[in-house]
């Protein structure tokens, strides 16, 4: 099953979020044009956009403000990716080179702010302040989760609460952003607005667990990336805190994470795929897939919820 | 004169701006609080928040709402300077280290990034679109401006309207920002507040080119930076581009632009502060003050107009 499937119901809509992205990118100055079309080209999933236009099926909705909102929350993710990059030095994002690898730093940060203020712009076109206020929350959730990462002791393994604070703030706040603001600009009442919120969060817990499970047993090719590149960079996800609570005196994880090289990331890779810790960081996976399905039922049986309930089913199978 | 004697006027103000900047800083994560704290206490001179609070005078405006708007394009102001600090990888502003000289340029380039979700949360807390939307379009034009610096070509001068196009990018746009969107925010009928952009507009322009002048020939104490930073960076400003229309077949300018050694800029310092060209730069903020203060005559006489008039002399006839 591929979201392609799922998003059939809303494939013209989609189509809508892309030229609106398009368009809002299209600057006086050509320099600029060309990377953010490059950017905006490098495709992604498009997910954050789709539950955007998924939630706001409820209760009828002006049509141009959710489209304007959809492409603000892609453009938003596409920003802090951006500056990501840049801060990580990654050179490869599904498979197409990053900025940073052909622009200095400099332009790099100044793209990202660019692509922030189009966010903003874009939102601030819904004409809605709740859902402005909402994006500026978002941004600061997602920046201060990345500082703790930046400032985070590499000499110890995260807590299992520590580790759901990060995938939080890097997923999980702007899945739970999008659903709540096209819930919002459907003027729907508040008890699904909030029940829409908890879909989207716990959808992102569920779709950055199996992101970080990926990282060990994922192809390559499909990845765009090498695998075990989160341990590579001395981060450790579900998978390594739950290898490590099956070898818990085994410091050989602490050391990967503060300077590691390739043999002995190739090795720990493997004895964590062939461990049983990612079948169990896959069974947290589908426990909040399936708290993101229960959150739906206060919905309205419809095809749109359908959807979303597939949606659910999908982050938890999907390969890529 | 100095700013404090002309905002004596708005000196209570002023200070509940600081404050809601220090309370919308106060966030979980003390890493962060501690550096917000640091660059909020850094100073500057609060023209920004001030040309706010001025601007919303003459009608009557919700008092909170417009300390939000004022903390808020100091926020944004703040965070543009903490992204250009790290690009042009500068170590002091106003004396004092910058955050890139202490911090990684990851943690710098979040640390920004969290200050224009700050910025825009306090946006929001006005509750008015059309300021928000101004707060987006602001940022990207002075993105947009950066960026063009960053890839402009050192091999040749700027034209004058290339120079004018940057120092509105860089300084005039918020400025101009700051006084549209004070005045909408009081509720100001439409030709109040073109003629209070406008008054922003044209005394971003007069502030930036005394800026300028002052890189040449400020007290190197006061301005907190050695003179002649500019040329340093490869950027030609209207005192250059003066020099030069006195000097056309010098080449030497250009070869400092691309190549700057310290004893070249030195030498062409002086010979700039000795030329007519500061003089002739320094007649250009004049006039754009001059038009500054004519754009208030549509305002009632009062007090406040009063201040706005005398912040036109003072940005020309500061010394840092």
């Amino acid at each position: 099953m591929k979201t392609v499937f799922i998003l059939d119901l809303i494939h013209e809509e989609l189509q809508r979020v892309e030229q609106k992205m398009r368009q809002a990118s299209r600057v006086e100055y050509e320099h600029l044009a060309t990377v953010l079309d490059y950017l905006l080209q490098s495709g992604g999933k498009r997910l954050r956009p789709a539950l955007v236009l998924l939630s706001a099926k409820f209760h009828p909705a002006d049509p141009e403000k959710v489209i304007s909102l959809a492409a603000s929350v892609e453009m938003l993710h596409t920003a802090t990716l951006v500056h990501d990059d840049m801060i990580d030095n990654s050179l490869v994002r599904r498979g197409n080179p990053t900025l940073n690898a052909t622009w200095s730093s400099g332009a790099t940060v100044l793209a990202g702010d660019f692509l922030f203020a189009l966010a903003a712009s874009l939102a601030a076109e819904t004409e809605n302040v709740r859902v402005m206020s909402l994006f500026a929350q978002s941004l600061m959730t997602i920046c201060s989760g990345e500082l703790r990462q930046v400032f985070s002791s590499r000499w110890r393994l995260p807590t299992r609460e520590e580790y759901y604070q990060r995938i939080y703030s890097k997923t999980a706040s702007l899945f739970a952003a999008s659903t709540e603001a096209g819930a919002v600009l459907s003027g729907a009442p508040e008890p699904e607005v909030q029940a829409l919120r908890e879909y989207g969060r716990t959808l992102g817990m569920a779709f950055q667990i199996v992101d970080d499970v990926l990282d060990f047993v994922g192809d390559e090719r499909e990845l765009g990336k090498p695998v075990g590149s989160d341990l590579r960079q001395g981060i450790a996800t579900l998978p390594v805190l739950y290898f490590h609570k099956m070898h818990p005196t085994d410091d050989g994880l602490i050391k990967i994470l503060n300077d590691s090289k390739e043999e002995e990331i190739r090795a720990i890779v493997a004895a964590i795929r062939e461990s049983g810790a990612v079948e169990s960081a896959l069974d947290e996976a589908r426990t909040f897939a399936q708290r993101s399905r229960e959150s739906l039922q206060v919905l309205p049986h419809n095809e749109y919820r359908q959807a979303m309930l597939d949606l659910a089913d999908y982050v938890v199978e999907r390969r890529w």
